[in-house]
């Protein structure tokens, strides 16, 4: 991991010192946009209202209570919380001490949370009452005792069922001291907060943003998706996911109101949806599995709002095309298709058209482009790597790793020499695991995902394509392609094909079918017929009990 | 001049170490928005369209050309240039090597100029072809030999009239090389840009921006006008003033078209209305000097333009009321008056209004509101200090020097530290020289330069607030308040009095008039009737030249 060494011009006589925190980000927005609004709703689905100036006096506190335990630079607190107004809070007040708040996802199995709280180093830790049973499970399965609890509720703490040590009340620390003043000038590369991977392989690896970073994405993600003073932001995907896609500092940063929902379910749409309309707001981050029950409460609703001028920020998966023009025809807001991962803070890419590229497209092309992961924003470095780890060229057609660096990338994951091995390259970029492309107008399109991809010969294949093609075919009911390893070409394409009732098919009709979208070289040598495509509990194929179980198909070639 | 010390928490995984440099800036601009076009008028008046990606190339075949003439990194590169592509293009070329662009203010006097190049260290000029005679001027004052002059022209170079030597064509050096690959990694502290204050006392003071101040600076422009993707700017005001208040660097960040309108003179203009109508310019920062005429110009159009959505950010002074109306009611174009100074890049505050506190007032009072210089923007730390140096509140009352501080904001000028001494506070903050107030919804108001301030046993009295009262009576004329020395209390007022036919004025009506707006201890002592009140060229009082008439008024105290 190595970056070009720096050259130092003529110095500039700039306040390049100042350092770029979330403490100087919140304290300036609660100094010109004190009256401006954050709604909140509480522990009983009670909505509430307060201001950025009263919610930076409850930061200072809290910071000050912390302090009075100890918190300080250097120390982490974790975060096992849903997104209300104390999570918000924590936000602000855990990085002001110098300290690094450690985001727990309360959706890891008990284990693997213990293993984030001992990985990060975290010492005291927030927790929302609900989360309290949860905390007493990770509690089992920690070796070091954390020194105390802080319990966030809405009711007396003494009715609570807990089974946690050193417990203390959350609102008890944040009342008891007056604000802080004396707030220490932490250096803009200290880490503000901690998110960590949920690889579906391998442990949680911890992404550590730093002062700067946050600073920097928070700009790119207001300049990017265009989020001002008029808007209203609701933080609507988990605060513990990627630091709700960075949402919450640039909402702060313009001086946007803020809606926190609370704790809620799938089940609660409705109350969601009233809650937008409520408030007129503008901005939200969800993703696609959130947006369909949100499509879907629109179209329940006798009277549909009007949301011209909202957008949705899509990402974690591609949305369907449906499902972004269903909600934009029947509301008039926009879902914008963004791109990123936990190690990218997370915005690389967000789906926009110049007015000149899109006056040369039909309505169609439009609504096709929508699809794409859109334009990589100033700041990030994307390399489309071949094989070799080669940079291919931006021409739409040249299909590579996408590698990723910039000031909001990370360089590496937390005290994981092992997983940093094989995740950045020489030049220091993340290696994303996806595949893609970038095309003349900059548009990225992601693919294919890497371990999707078969390497035959130095060259690659993509299974998915190759899918896709198959299940086209009147005779396929249902079709799987999967590399497998090969002694000559390190891997070669195997298909598994269930057909349809009374069709008959053959390794050669396969290849007849795959003949015209296909080079040669990259025909599958053997078909396999099968009853059934094993798949996982989420109806994904299960692309890895294939591989086990055809291992040794070309082991004889 | 110090700050708190920084304190250092857990290093974060992030990017840290990837520098903001105008060169990322235009380069990810280049590979995302590469067909955004940038509108330029030659210099016989044609309009001509390249692309961001285009001018990226032009960009790396100057830096080539430039480098093979030895400029590298700490070098001075100075510009005379109106605001045309070549100037666009040195904006970032230069910057690119690690060496720093000079802008040369083409208003100064030649020997004003030439003390600035000397100053700065200037190796190396670019300058329009138009602007070689006044070049020729500002060599004769030169005590070193400029290396090398290019010379930008649409035109024969062999043709121009030019007294200089080493002169080389900027075309020749901007095409003789294939694009610049191995662009050096320049350190974000490095000074990609300077300006030098056109102070009316004292020479020039240099101000020379990081490569860092200017990214962050662009974003904070970006964000707090809400510039974006869809926009257009025009690059109205002077290239060479405060680098165009930062608009070119903004434009390429959010991929914006950019409209370059050359040189022109007041004379021309309805062309600049006919560009901004025939490029639908959605943004253009304008003093109040060309705003007037283009709303003159709207005026006698016959078909007046629908500008709803454009917005003219409008500084340097305060923009009247009736102007900022006038554009507004006849075409839809919102005057956005901002703040902001050569030593802040410019941007300190811009005024805009939370929908909340927006919703309180009634028309007159959103447009009274106007005039207010709006609310610091996010990173920008501001004091209001009063005569001790000390904080005054927030309360829309205290009024005290208006200082600032934050990464965008000089620490001192360059190589000039008897222009430091009194300039920047212990804390670093910049004095300003402006006086105001803030108040409680975080708005900006600039009442008095400091200047105009009588410093009265440590007390301030406003002497514009004073004039203002009396020139609102019958009886006065013509009126100027000033502060004059006093044995014992600093300063006191002297007000002079030019009555208006046939009324009778004295020291007790003036005193008597006053008494209702302020305090006793701050009613002036003397007041002299006088037969005319000295104005300079501009129509203003001439202050100087009272206070020394009136020197020795008080003496005899």
């Amino acid at each position: 991991m190595t970056t070009a060494q720096t050259v130092f011009g003529t110095p500039s006589t700039m306040g390049d010192d100042e350092q770029l925190t979330t403490t100087r980000l919140f304290s300036h927005a609660a100094r010109s946009f004190g009256s401006q609004q954050i709604v909140h709703r509480d522990q009983d689905g009670d909505w509430h209202t307060t201001t950025y100036a009263e919610t930076w006096r409850r930061i200072r506190r809290l910071a000050a209570g912390l302090r009075e335990y100890g918190v300080g630079p250097g120390d982490r607190v974790g975060l096992l919380m849903w997104n209300d107004v104390r999570h918000f809070e924590s936000y602000f007040a855990i990085p002001a001490l110098g300290a690094t708040m450690v985001q727990l996802n309360l959706r890891l199995a008990p284990k693997d949370i213990a293993y984030v709280i001992e990985q990060a180093g975290v010492t005291h830790i927030i927790v929302d009452e609900s989360l309290a049973s949860l905390a007493g499970d990770v509690d089992q399965h920690l070796n070091t005792r954390i020194q105390r609890w802080f319990i966030g509720t809405d009711h007396r703490l003494s009715d609570a069922q807990i089974r946690l040590h050193n417990v203390h009340s959350y609102d008890s620390v944040a009342t008891h001291n007056q604000p802080l003043e004396d707030l220490p000038n932490v250096d803009e590369r200290s880490a503000s907060g901690a998110c960590f991977t949920t690889g579906t392989t391998g442990r949680p690896k911890g992404v550590f943003y730093s002062h700067r970073s946050t600073w920097l994405h928070a700009d790119a993600l207001a300049v990017n998706v265009g989020i001002g003073l008029h808007d209203t932001v609701m933080l609507l995907t988990p605060m513990f996911h990627v630091q709700c896609w960075g949402l919450p500092y640039a909402a702060v940063k313009v001086g946007a109101k803020i809606v926190l929902p609370g704790r809620f379910t799938m089940q609660q749409t409705p109350m969601l949806v009233e809650a937008m309309t409520e408030n007129a707001v503008t901005v939200a981050p969800a993703a696609p599995a959130i947006l369909n029950p949100i499509l879907h409460q629109f179209q329940q609703l006798e009277q549909t709002p009007d949301l011209s001028g909202t957008r949705f920020i899509c990402g974690a998966s591609e949305p369907p095309l449906s499902l972004m023009r269903g909600i934009w025809e029947l509301t008039g807001a926009e879902v914008i298709h963004a791109y990123g991962a936990t190690e990218t803070s997370p915005i690389v890419s967000v789906n926009r058209v110049l007015p000149a590229v899109a006056a040369t497209m039909d309505e169609e092309q439009r609504w096709r482009l929508r699809r794409s992961q859109g334009m990589p924003v100033v700041g990030v470095d994307v390399k489309i790597a071949d094989p070799m780890g080669q940079a291919l060229p931006f021409d739409g057609a040249s299909a590579g790793e996408i590698r990723l660096r910039g000031p909001w990338v990370t360089r590496s994951y937390f005290e994981d020499p092992e997983a940093d091995e094989s995740a950045f390259d020489e030049e220091g970029y993340w290696c994303s695991g996806d595949v893609g492309t970038v095309d003349e107008n900059g548009f990225l399109k992601v693919t294919d995902r890497l371990k999707d991809i078969i390497k035959s010969g130095g060259e690659w294949i993509s299974s998915i394509d190759m899918e896709n093609t198959l299940a086209g075919r009147s005779e396929v009911g249902d079709v799987a392609v999967v590399g497998v390893s090969h002694p000559k070409w390190g891997e070669r394409p195997l298909v598994l094909v269930v057909p349809t009732m009374g069709a008959e098919v053959t390794a050669e009709t396969v290849r007849q079918a795959l003949s015209e979208d296909f080079a040669d070289w990259q025909l599958p040598d053997k078909v396999e017929v099968v009853d059934e495509i094993p798949r996982t509990s989420v109806g994904k194929i299960n692309k890895r009990s294939l591989r086990e179980t055809y291992a040794e198909a070309y082991q004889d070639a």
